[in-house]
């Protein structure tokens, strides 16, 4: 009796997920849904009696999503925290690499478009940035005294977030990986600043080279 | 037999950036555009044969607009060219202020919303993205040796563009100035590590303080 329901839910939470990322909460009808999910508007009614009941699913799988789909298939294959950090980034650089710029960060789009019309989805927008934020401080954590003492870390990875949320929207308006490259890069930069103003050096320092490093390119309009 | 139709066109272009700033583009319809303006359709469709054509002339204005009308009410009244940069900033936290964090940078929303539908629109988006940064490049150019010698300044003007649009977008989404103000403090300290490395020292360098330093507030969920 279960099994059923449970699997037109998440296909329609699938196929909206998509669409809104594709195309935008608005531009989204009910019909592009149903046919995505192959299902009929019974079953969608039932599940979710609103559009915004939809929304709410989405950005709660979002939260969901985090760890297991966006945040582990990069980090099991990296040790250092810092490198961690920018191998996140890099996952971005490769969706917008893979889609000719065209998907950015999901949440992100969603935040510019709904924040202050839709007040439910705002408190799901802002967790699933804390959430994403709350990682990475995790990270800074992990790196103890390579940082200087000092640090605000819960700061510091907002403001990783503030490079990521900005650098994918300028690539996106651009159509270019240059100014997302740009921040990186100075992104990078600072934190070799920051680095070598730790407290603690030696075995644990970062690598002066490894993969996610080779991301600068030629910075020309 | 000028000044009446150059009148009507200007209170067109200004009745549209107001709405297109407040609700985007895609969710301002023409009536509101003619009530705003006191126009009538004749007059829209003469100007404007398209709802496009009248959001590439309001996307040309922001172009003219970014000297007079954004930097030097700001810049008039500093001289050093760093804490022009951080005046600037602190243009867009007034702003968000002013609205309960509701309007942010007009032509960063319209990005998000246009840049992969409309390609004419998107060129002028980037153009206003390459004004802003080159107006920031300048300021760290007036730096002189205040900078290290390596530095790039082009590249660094865009990752203050990217920290200005990715922390107005966490301060819209979150309806809190805290993320906003996180992202400038910390690019204030990367700016003060950039300048406690540079190549030229002595009476010029930053003040210790400065009024738009007095961001930092108490960074909380």
């Amino acid at each position: 009796m279960k099994l059923k329901p449970d699997t037109t839910r998440e296909r329609l939470i699938d196929a909206a997920m998509e669409l809104f990322h594709a195309q935008g909460y608005g531009a989204t009808g009910v019909a592009q849904i149903l046919k995505k999910a192959d299902c009929n508007s019974g079953s969608l009614y039932y599940c979710f009696p609103t559009k915004e009941d939809l929304l709410l699913a989405v950005l709660e799988k979002y939260k969901v999503m985090l760890h297991p789909v966006l945040l582990e298939p990069i980090w099991s294959r990296l040790s250092d925290p810092i490198e961690k950090i920018f191998g996140l980034l890099d996952g971005y650089r490769q969706m917008l690499m893979a889609t000719n710029c065209a998907y950015g960060c999901p949440i992100g789009n969603l935040a510019l478009e709904l924040a202050h019309t839709h007040p439910n989805a705002a408190k799901l927008i802002t967790e699933n940035f804390h959430g994403w934020r709350d990682a990475v401080k995790k990270c800074l954590e992990d790196a103890g005294g390579r940082f200087p003492d000092d640090l605000d870390r819960k700061q510091l990875a907002s403001f990783v977030l503030t490079v990521m949320e900005g650098g994918v929207m300028q690539a996106r308006a651009e159509k270019s990986l240059v100014p997302f490259d740009a921040a990186v890069t100075q992104l990078r930069d600072y934190f070799d600043r920051l680095l070598s103003d730790g407290t603690q050096w030696g075995s644990s320092a970062t690598p002066a080279t490894s993969p996610s490093r080779d991301i600068g390119q030629e910075f020309n309009d």
